[in-house]
């Protein structure tokens, strides 16, 4: 299926250094993609003439005038940058010439501007930030990463609800699992939101699969996990931590002389195999879910295989209709409940 | 300085099948020990005699008729066990026959019938459970762990004071940084809880450092984080399982087949080196702190090597007096208050 992304060309750390190249990999990979570059036509043009590239039907300039900064207050861009390429990379969802937004920008500024743009989807109270982080034998969606400090037991069933939509429209599970994260698996464990949101999620029509607790989250337990956006951003920044820092520390040991390096030598092939087993860049690109429209977060820091990543996300949710059977699943619950 | 331990000997999964060797390897490492081994006399003689050992001055064993359960629940040991090892260890620190016990017991039990037993410090509400984790040059403290699933700003800063003074005692950093993990390290992140936290930390006779975020844990960016129960438990648990999966990984890799083996075969010394510097065995024995009385919780699942350090760990408190500065520092602040 035709698939259209406006991509945020100025966003992240690097702007259309990774944008641009990360749009011309994607658009060699998949033919029936068609990107919308948003920002100052200039850089962007350099950048494709350095790539020996050109706008083309498939690869269209949307000039914006302003860039939002990344430590920008979301308040702040939101009413003074109205010609920001962020915001234009939305408008273009908003109005329908775009099947969804993708950027490397400021989060806080892209969750308020969507929200502000798109509206949320009735019935949803809370957007939510979700992504996919690799397990033992695949990876698991854990929601939500960061969007809501503070979450009521709603929030966390409706997360589950659209945790569970995005797992199986995109990675085709049927019937995917939805734990809750808690810190026991008994019922009685936890505070009174996570007991209340355990109820919620019992009667949600998802696979629920009960309360899951911290290690269950890599072990692969269930397909997706449900949790509020404080303790979501904490567990997905420490896991980042740690990874880096068991990763320094093996390289460290093996390259400690020359002779342990040497001793290294025969299995680089297979220390290499596991670098890109365990390589978050291809997990690269969070979706905002609860949103009149899809909006994919890629990292700030986002190399142009990382970008790609978020960019082939995002061609997914599009071709699997994420938002419209987001919409339909509240709906009928919401004619079941009345 | 001589310390006395009381060990629960029945607790953990393997009872004293794990907790007398590990007694036994501790008396024969530092000679002003001396352990007191609690619960059934037979099972433990038994053990003492497979080892060629007996009990002497230095290795008592106090018995205790009854056995708290690793899923009972916590209510039920403290009614009707009155008699169980986990206890008695309890009252031997309480009479002051023993400096701190060590359990590898129910959690919930134990942190019941310290609280029940031992009472909590004046001036501090809430008990917490401290451990260390590695990081990429050292470790770090962290609490609280688990025992509290929600937390106001006080207890946080509590935790705070708390953790401070055990970084100092037990590892000798002078001033120990302390971070108050959170979402963002600006002070408008977060929610209100933390907030108001991040007011009280800044207060407080400690080395505030400010706001941490995940990633900082195991960068080693502060000597101490601060979090509540619930965030906390989940932090360490996603961390376990997340190292325990990338370490099957990496063997996966490398034992793919007999090529990779082979190749394998040169870097076995360093993978081992780098195995034994995360083995986190190394960091088994968690701190219950607030109480009138040293506790030290090791994991359930610990063998002998890891419970040894439970008890180093528990030894190391006992010397540098941690429930006597706790109490000191919290009288003091109060003083000043009023």
């Amino acid at each position: 299926v035709k698939v259209t992304i406006a991509v945020d060309a100025m966003g992240g750390d690097h702007g259309p250094q990774v944008t641009v190249p990360a749009s011309l990999q994607l658009l060699e990979r998949d033919p029936e993609v068609e990107i919308i570059l948003v920002g100052l036509p200039e850089p962007i043009e350099e950048v494709l003439r350095k790539h020996s590239a050109a706008a083309s039907p498939r690869l269209k300039i949307h000039p914006a005038t302003q860039v939002v900064e990344m430590d920008e207050a979301p308040a702040f861009s939101l009413k003074k940058k109205k010609d920001s390429s962020l915001r234009v990379a939305l408008d273009l969802v908003k109005e329908g010439t775009a099947h969804c937004c993708v950027s490397a920008g400021n989060t806080g500024a892209l969750m308020a501007t969507a929200r502000f743009v798109l509206k949320m989807l009735p019935g949803i109270e809370r957007p939510a930030i979700a992504s996919k982080l690799p397990t033992r034998h695949g990876h698991v969606l854990v929601l939500d990463l960061g969007a809501n400090v503070d979450c009521e037991p709603l929030h966390l069933q409706q997360f589950a609800i659209m945790g569970s939509i995005l797992s199986s429209a995109v990675d085709g599970v049927p019937q995917p699992t939805v734990g809750l994260l808690n810190i026991g698996h008994e019922a009685i464990k936890g505070n009174e939101i996570i007991k209340q949101a355990a109820e919620l999620l019992a009667q949600a029509p998802i696979n629920f699969y009960g309360n899951v607790e911290g290690d269950d989250v890599f072990k692969g337990t269930v397909d997706v996990v449900v949790c509020d956006g404080f303790v979501g951003n904490v567990l997905l920044k420490s896991a980042e931590g740690l990874a880096s820092t068991l990763a320094s520390m093996l390289k460290r040991e093996l390259t400690r002389n020359w002779f342990t390096r040497l001793c290294a030598l025969p299995s680089l092939p297979a220390l290499r195999r596991f670098r890109k087993s365990v390589d978050h860049r291809k997990y690269n690109g969070a979706s905002l879910l609860g949103l009149k429209g899809l909006v994919v977060k890629s990292h700030g820091g986002a190399d142009a295989y990382a970008f790609r990543h978020a960019l082939q996300h995002a061609v997914s949710e599009a071709r699997n209709n994420v938002s419209g059977r987001i919409e339909k699943a509240i709906t009928e619950m919401e004619i079941q409940a009345a």
